[in-house]
């Protein structure tokens, strides 16, 4: 059983360099997934039309990354029965802060799942946490990467120790 | 030559207290209002045609009040050319600091013009001001009610000295 | 096929009016659940052993609630590849600030899908969602959810439209 | 019908960076302005002269830009019926929330019609919008470049996916 | 050698109960104030008077207390070489903060002395301090006033001990 | 009748970039003064002992500029009599928010007067501005500054005026 | 052995409610301690007599509690090579954001090890787990309580289990 | 009688640079010390394992330094009744609020000694003063740091009034 694909759109292509990150994590585990610039102010009716028709398009998951007065997950959530994913984009002045209200704090009945500001390899590994609840293999994957996250910090802590003992 | 109306959405009949003072301030300058409790995340397609037909419709100003994620004003302005005034509204955890950067921290191209936290009267005031661009008559009744306002101050700078004289 | 479990968890009784919105949201989906709870501070070992076994025991998602310097979802999420979902629960001081910012800015590896401060209800059709994906029926649920929400909006305007003509 | 002018005041010089994209826009549109350096603090009076004379000299919006313990918009607005816009700019230590909360927390009675930090393009927009509702010659303008920009998304969504097609 | 007067304004006349703190300091060192309602918003003309002639009429300091967008101790600075102490009174949703801002980021050129929020009686008492430059008698008082507070804590210590000891 | 001195005492020296605009000030009315680097925390007794002695020594207002959990003018502030400034130094996380607050917030009794953060040359002004009221000397230069400021934005509007003519 | 004594001071008797929680917590314990009010603005000399007297007078740790711009902490450590806890107490309009940064920001030398805020029970029990480290009886009272710590969340838990079932 | 062994872990290797100012400071007094990156999230039960065997394996305290939802030192305080000392590291984009609040906020019964927001110095002095309670030698060794800190600050005031002169 094939898992269904993810939407990843952003508001403005200045979220490009954030937004690659969850792309690159999407793509290492060999998940299909489209990749739009679409905006909640400027191309509203792209967006609706969109989010309406994410499910029946074999969406799975749709992630929005949005800065400012982040309206694009709130908007996207509006019109989809599909869970949808929040990346707040910080911006010059209040570091994220206002994207991340913008985006988190939500009326009830609309969710939208917030990840950490700029947190888009996060939203990746949950949009994919999502699909591997009905795709065995993909949650295996998922184990072997916290098995590899793991290794990685050891190996850091190894090479502390020997800087370390090498200092003394 | 008669002003054009003023719209008043709010996205949730519990903001309808705080909007209550824009009605009221609106009544008592005569124009015409039509007031809606519209979400731009539960009712989305209301909103949008709402924002769109608005002009054509015969409005000058939409005001539009929100509180948490306030993305209604945002999206009102996505849909129209008319100028779009936000009531921040305070809700429980933040003061209405979460409602001001979602309605204030709009992108490039679509401004919403925000007034305070609960500022429901002011909204009204710069919708009214707005009409009164090209109404003497709106602006005349507006420099009354500047002129009342000093004498109200006044007034009660008066009643001060008393009391603090009789303190004495 | 059978929707999996959801587990509701939080790091204080305290918390329970909050998540009791969470437990009435899944049971009027006739979804099964477990409520527990759990500190991340205070039984650490049960919080670790309970979110090791949550995929094995038929667990789907996975939501903790909890105040101040949250840490359950965290710590949920760092043992287990199952979605977990955090409500940040506002405390005397800081409006919940304190626990949103605890909760949401997870590092990279290990996401935590954040609602709004005491968003618990949000936090429960966060989870349907997600079981969805994979249950028709569920989703047509939430699709009929989503129309009743239209039309409690619609109907508390046209009540509005009743009141403003019989005031003027 | 020609349009009214457009008065775009700073507190100080070092705010015209921000206030350039004010007059270029503004210009772009052909409507007429005038742009001027005064201080709420430095020359209180020059800037009550300004504010009481603009609806006679055929201002319609009158624009400030201040940063810090930004009152400039709030005292012309104490001087004029015009609506009055306010431009909260960001100095070096809090990011401009110092001047967004001096701008847009006004009292009763005396609105400011603040937009967003540095968000200068977007105070000529609304001031725009505002003249535009008494001469629909500018309202089509308006229209056009709402489309230009939806234009605009459209080609950088379109040389995304090449982009994302040739890194396959 | 008799002290020049106080000058206590405040904005509104929400704000008496604050600003009663510092009048009650204020007569308790018998030194002549006056005390008026005016706002820079409202009444500018009156508050820029005010400051004008304050030097002149024999002022020596002026205190100011207002609320969100605090700019009446700023406009009273900008029209006198007098020293003046701004209140930041705090409001239903910023506990403050807006009004904090406001007083206390003014520009070069332009100091504003700011005291805590809501610190009427501190407001007061860097007046008399200033005025106890030039009168020895007055800092004479406010030595034996720290006296006395020295006094004060040490008895609330007898008696916490007292307390302590009768629970043991 | 010549004019106390002025102390300015800063609690690290990594603060005398800031405090130097103090100095130049101070230095450009001919006033006499003392700079110190003292610090609340590193050298307790010896700021106690400076500030006790202050009046004695012929100071007549005390300028403390501090950074982070900023104490040292409240400590001054706690063994004299004299005025007392704050002057809240930024630092490289908070913006000086903690400075401000830690500066600003001071418990009935023991006023600072605060100025912006990193306000340094008002804090002057401001200290010029008390040792004015006994000194008419220094207060007519005070009024000549004043002037000087007005025309120095008069010119600098100036200068727009021609950049813009030749603009367009 | 037996342990050295704790103290606890305050800067205000309006603090009592707060601390009387660490009283209580180092009573259950039976360990010795002494509680003052002593404020570092009001009372300074006590503060630092106090301070520098401690190690000496068989103290082993000093808990200080302080609101606003709480300085006490600091001024405490400033005197002493002890450990010093800051418990900063929350007041009427940060919700103790202010005490939060004035306790917590202290310069490099002179540490403060600051607990939540109002988190009075953990200043206490810091103090004991570091009169614990050299003394086993205490040490194993601290796993005791952290055992009844587990039983009470566990028991909690089986409460709920019960109510919820009886619910269904 | 030698004193315990301090613990500095970080849940990043990032972190380094930070935790690397905390580790001078400890070599410089001649105590022992391991160091090691561990991570709450990542290495989980590594962080319980390392924990649970502090005391037994001779640590007398234990420094976490951890950023954005810092989690570490919390973690580590649950599993241990050593003093846990909490050093919130800064990150892009909240200068570290969200670390200070994270470690700082924790519920009753499990406190965290948190310092300064990359106060790792601190954390250091800290744990040696917690280590100095029962040994005198290091008690003696702080004493001597103060005194030298107290020279070091009137060295650099020597200088500065050198400077100050030769300016004149």
């Amino acid at each position: 059983m094939s898992a269904r694909k993810i939407a990843v759109i952003m508001g403005s292509d200045s979220d490009l360099p954030v937004v690659k990150k969850a792309l690159d994590k999407i793509k290492s585990f060999g998940i299909e997934y489209e990749c739009h610039i679409m905006s909640a102010h400027r191309t509203p009716r792209a967006v609706c039309e969109f989010a309406e028709r994410a499910r029946g398009n074999d969406f799975g998951v749709i992630i929005c990354a949005a800065g400012m007065a982040a309206h694009l997950a709130g908007i996207v959530a509006a019109h989809t029965t599909l869970p949808v994913i929040g990346i707040p984009c910080s911006s010059k002045n209040f570091g994220g802060l206002d994207a991340l209200l913008s985006t988190v704090q939500m009326p009830s009945g609309i969710p939208v799942a917030t990840v950490a500001v700029d947190g888009a390899e996060n939203a990746a590994i949950l949009a994919i946490q999502i699909l591997a609840l009905s795709n065995d293999v993909i949650d295996a994957q998922l184990s072997v990467e916290k098995r590899k996250m793991i290794e990685k910090i050891n190996e850091k802590d190894r090479n502390l120790q020997e800087q370390l003992a090498s200092e003394d």
